[in-house]
């Protein structure tokens, strides 16, 4: 059976102040007032029965996420004792899977991603399914890039397709500089790594096994636990001894018979504030606008007040403009690197405030 | 004897989301963290013996001015059933202290300026007490202007003193554009008109029944209700039919022997948010700022906070940036003319909501 493994472990500070550790970015409503989370277990629906969505976080969430999305229950989630990177995440899912149904295969997606063409997705998707359920491949998604953007991963591909839109993996490159950004796109043989991942439970704890054996060790006792009945402290234990390490740097850059299903359907990783305005619906100023804004003389900003306390923006253009019970952010958009700062400076305020 | 009639009716948009109905510009902490207010009183202290300082307002400030300033009592307030403007709130007042002391003079003082230089404030009302003491004259206090402002009006004043620091006036001018000021400001023969006066109760009355006939004819109407117990309904009725008018436009712009007294005391009437900026103390960045608040690459702005949320601004300067339970607003420091329009599109906001 196929089942969609929605990674949901971040915390992420970069979308300060609507982010918070008890709003992870996985619970925004950046887009269309639903949860990312929401959307994303909306996106992939078409593809896999409702029983067989699963969630992996950490136990401080579930609470947060079963209040987002009352349909979700227990059943739902893997808990992860702590977050530990993907690598162990995946893992983790994996082993629980087998426990079900030993030929289980997965369809790995962040949480906190946004997809615009959900149609096209699906497609890409379909394929990367076909592809693992008859040669067993590694499969993951790269999208066509538009941009020579700097803060994505990319993937090298071979020119000849194996099945229509599917080509083997020559390589993956980490986020490059501008100028090798712009040589990846001249090429066009690169396309961004989405982090969405298709293979079955089997092979992916089998590369596990090759290329990170501690991690496929600490994976062996926790999956002993779990035949024995799950006992948490024993569970916990056996995580505990794991190190952070992503799907990506300790398996994808070494396996063998890696494919990636070619997509083009309006994705971004929605990393920061430029992020959240550009994939939002503009008005005809240019401006993303939600609860009691009003902006006089304003364009091409994002305009967001959470409660009923009004937020006037005057002839500034070109800002992002947030106003929580947090707190409240102005930026330009071209600086909205500098928010994890903020979200720093802020941590400091509150804790010299409780000295 | 002596007594500070402090002028405290008005409410305000000019300052929001700081000043709102509840909470009027004479009550907000722009310096020093004291009100307008408590400033003002603290400020003609020197002069007026506590129990002869009156503010005249309306019913519904009187408990919050207690609230801002609790030495206050009772009988430190004049109240008018309904704001008509600063010509009948002087006109009452000096109805009610004719009752206590017939010889009573006014040191009339609006309760929502600054001063920054009190011993000079202090020496230039002394003088126009005197003034009044001995040749019951009429005295205003006019500042040495600094700019060519086109937010106040003017005073033309005779060159040769007629006592040390005190001048004949020779007109009131209406806040005039950018070149007569410029040519005022070159004749140094103008001063910025304070709107501070010094008179005797009995002469500015005199005044009134010679110029606003009909505001004198409704003072009587008052003055036999407060002689018969203070009837508070028969009060109201004579106020009732008073127009608003203002002292200047009523009085002084035909008053004969009117008098100004020179001053140079760091004085603003805090009219907008720039000059709330320009009169507070800057930090070496040139940032003036209150509450949490953190400034990233920001210079020359006004950052308030007036809760426990942050208020972040990153890499934008010479700007008004102000959060506060009643919203927030950012504008630059050259259009803060439009935070005016700011509250009016609040307040739709509000009566929309409220349908």
């Amino acid at each position: 059976m196929v089942y969609a493994v929605i990674m949901a472990g971040g915390i992420g500070t970069r979308f300060w102040p609507m982010s918070t550790p008890e709003r992870p970015k996985q619970l925004l409503r950046l887009f269309r007032d639903k949860p990312m989370i929401e959307l994303t277990i909306n996106r992939i629906s078409p593809l896999v029965a409702w029983e067989k969505i699963r969630i992996v976080t950490i136990p401080e969430q579930v609470k947060l996420m079963t209040e987002a999305v009352p349909r979700l229950s227990g059943k739902h989630f893997i808990v992860e004792p702590f977050a530990r990177n993907t690598a162990p995440c995946i893992g983790l899912a994996a082993v629980e899977l087998m426990q079900e149904d030993p030929d289980a295969i997965m369809v790995v997606l962040p949480a906190d991603h946004l997809i615009t063409e959900e149609q096209e997705f699906i497609k890409s998707v379909q394929r990367g399914i076909s592809m693992v359920q008859e040669t067993d491949a590694i499969v993951t998604l790269g999208i066509k890039p538009n941009r020579p953007e700097t803060g994505y991963g990319y993937i090298q591909y071979e020119r000849d397709e194996v099945q229509p839109g599917l080509h083997r993996v020559v390589t993956f490159a980490e986020k490059p500089n501008l100028e090798t950004a712009r040589r990846f796109i001249a090429t066009q043989e690169f396309l961004w790594n989405s982090g969405i991942f298709i293979w079955s439970a089997r092979r992916i704890l089998s590369e596990i096994e090759e290329y990170i054996p501690e991690l496929y060790a600490a994976l062996e006792d926790v999956q002993t636990a779990l035949e024995q009945g799950g006992d948490i402290i024993r569970i916990k234990r056996a995580y505990q001894s794991i190190k952070p390490i992503s799907i990506d740097y300790g398996v994808m850059e070494n396996a063998r018979n890696v494919y990636v299903a070619h997509g083009d359907f309006g994705w971004s990783d929605v990393g920061n504030w430029e992020e959240a305005y550009r994939m939002n619906e503009h008005d005809s100023s240019g401006n993303v606008k939600y609860g009691p804004v009003i902006g006089i003389d304003t364009e091409n900003s994002f305009l967001y007040s959470e409660d009923d306390r009004p937020l006037a923006v005057v002839g500034l253009s070109n800002v992002i403009a947030v106003d929580t019970a947090e707190g409240t952010l102005i930026c330009p958009r071209d600086r909205v690197q500098e928010v994890r700062q903020v979200a720093e400076e802020v941590f400091k305020l509150k804790n010299k405030k409780k000295r």
